[in-house]
């Protein structure tokens, strides 16, 4: 599989397999590293977490099954997040969910991840959402010891605007590697604000959240999604997929700037389809031709 | 009439006449080339084109114009575009109108434009409107290959935001010379979303299409259109003129913007008359009373 | 009381009283100065103005208890404004309400606020209001020529977008010191538009108007008001204070980009609660409960 250069030491696979849900999936360990394992035989060699995902509790079922076979880690990337504080059992302490990215919480975040995740070192740690009240010098303070402790290898961010990212790099010896974000279909906004060309501006490919729209052109009920469904549809009949979720990547695939999907599947079919739309060569005729479902609206 | 410098060897008339609507003007080749000679004796020596204008045939038959007489191409500057694919009968292999950006289409388009032209090159190449899926990569080598042949001599945009026209500028080893966006006393959008300010900082003059509003506050049925008409003309019997189209260009020249408008008409002594706005000096209050009557409300 | 540091030369205090309503706070020139004594006496050494503040009035008031006590100058640092043109029985020759940033206005504006204070100089001019007919090569001669002669130390704008204080700052030989902007528990536009995080990547720290929102939290009658309030006063509970005003400074000082609120109170037991809310330790969980009761949804 294509592998997508972010800095001079660290690569994602142009994939990257996301354990969001990981928890409701109820696999048993070994059949999870069963599942790994057949991400890293397709080429998928980037794992995107997050501390929060599953009630704070995805991390440690991923760390888990790397302990039932240690070999697997060095053979990819992992990516995880902090930054927000959910209302949980798991953190009594949270009156109301919110962001904190003082240099105290991004550390021991960090920190507990890797306890979580059973690993030395994460390959990149995001900061998960844009926090109003962030305050950059403690950021930049966070990220350089974990750094130097080699606790983290690489920085990047989640959902920030241009100005967002900016902000914060102009605080940080380093580059941030890549914003995660949505994208698909059903959500141009990041075509629309300026995020997707800053990115192409920076030279930071992106990850896209949600790159299916979280299943919503499947069923297609409202209006929109049903115009994007029938899109997708005649776009696929000239390419020769009836798959949706296949020629949704696809559209993304297309793109110039090297969008990196996280599919957030646990069926290994539906990770394989998703890696199929890597052979799909979509015209710029059939881009617009979605575009302009999704829309709604002609091209001015 | 004043020259605007855009580079060190590229000036463009003040004031520019459009093609758009040649078509439609239904003048024989002789009296296009008399249009063109008044247009040069008023000191109007650069021309808009684009590849599409008059459902692809306009470049075409100015080009005739030219072929008649010979002389005229070196008195002037062409400007055309490329970048929009229409659902046209010239052009039946378009199924949706889209914008197409790619390498080999930039090239095809212009070089089409020089045989329809007659011409050996143009002064200056524009993307027509921003393509979500441009590759700039592809942009910087078309304009690079078409600039190394003479083809093109400089490069602009059209309808670009600021992160557009800043996010291609980063790909290209030249500077864009121009943004042609929509700028008039009823359109302040411009004004209002960076994109005139990024032209100040940037030190790029733009070019204004529909520069009298495409002819609605002539006639103001609109509530906004009779506010504007009503502030034009209690402004202009100050200065002296009841001509509103004369008063809507002196509103844009008042601009420090270097604003370089579009004149889209092709009678001769419309033209002259927005020439004639060159010699109005409106006041500061003058331009606020026209702001204030187009957005509606006072200033804060 | 905190300094903040502007430039190598220029420091403001922390807390800085404006000056907007000093007319109707019907004191008698010694009263002002003693009033200017107390908060000198608290550590707030900086000085709110603008030319056209009291109906273009506030200025000489100022100035006439300035000129009582002469040694008060070197004590503080006095801010005013210009390029706001109000409709006032002070201005007959003002049609409309409108902005004027040329630099003959500049100058005058600039002479005429140094002869109302009765000071050879101030220590920083702000542009009121971003015009958009601003020609930024006449302000840059006007803030060259004013600093050249003494009357004005350092320049900085109000109400600035990002984009306008880029646009402004690349034709100045010298930095902008500050944006002063609206910046208030109910009222979060200058974070959700790039604003503050624009002041921080340019580490210019803003001052911020109506900090305490015009006193509609007090009475709290609309839904949004009755949110805040009863979030500030459930934060207060924790923090051992039952004044809004103080809870509403501290959310401001809490935020890393060293807001500077001006304090637009006449009254000296008001200032001093200002004041004290340097002393208030709020936490993160704290701010995010208020920022949360002024949108109304609960963060991402």
């Amino acid at each position: 599989m294509e592998k997508i250069k972010l800095t001079e030491e660290l690569s994602f696979s142009r994939m990257i397999h996301g354990l969001w849900r990981l928890n409701d999936w109820n696999l048993k360990d070994q059949e999870l590293v069963m599942l790994i394992e057949e991400c890293l035989d397709l080429g998928i060699t980037t794992f995107d977490h997050a501390d929060i995902y599953g009630n704070y509790q995805n991390e440690a079922i991923f760390g888990k099954a790397l302990a039932l076979k240690p070999s697997l880690r060095d053979k990819m990337e992992i990516v995880t997040k902090c930054g927000i504080k959910l209302l949980s059992n798991q953190r009594p302490d949270h009156e109301v969910k919110h962001y904190d990215t003082s240099k105290d919480h991004i550390i021991k975040s960090a920190e507990n991840s890797l306890k979580n995740l059973q690993t030395d070192y994460v390959d990149v740690l995001l900061i998960h959402r844009p926090d109003p009240a962030m305050d950059p010098e403690e950021v930049a303070e966070a990220f350089t010891l974990l750094k130097e402790q080699g606790k983290v290898k690489h920085f990047g961010v989640s959902n920030f605007t241009p100005s967002q990212f900016d902000m914060l790099s102009s605080y940080l010896p380093f580059p941030l590697v890549t914003n995660q974000v949505e994208i698909s279909v059903s959500h141009l906004e990041t075509f629309q604000d300026g995020t997707i060309e800053h990115c192409l501006q920076k030279r930071v490919a992106p990850m896209a959240w949600s790159p299916v729209a979280g299943g919503k052109i499947f069923n297609a009920t409202d209006e929109k999604s049903v115009r994007i469904k029938k899109a997708l549809l005649e776009v696929g009949e000239e390419l020769g997929t009836k798959e949706l979720d296949k020629l949704m990547y696809a559209w993304l695939l297309y793109h110039p700037a090297k969008i990196m999907p996280v599919i957030g599947s646990g069926k290994i079919e539906r990770i394989r389809s998703a890696v199929d739309a890597l052979s799909i060569k979509m015209t710029c005729q059939h881009w617009y031709k979605i575009w302009i479902a999704s829309t709604g609206v002609d091209v001015a």
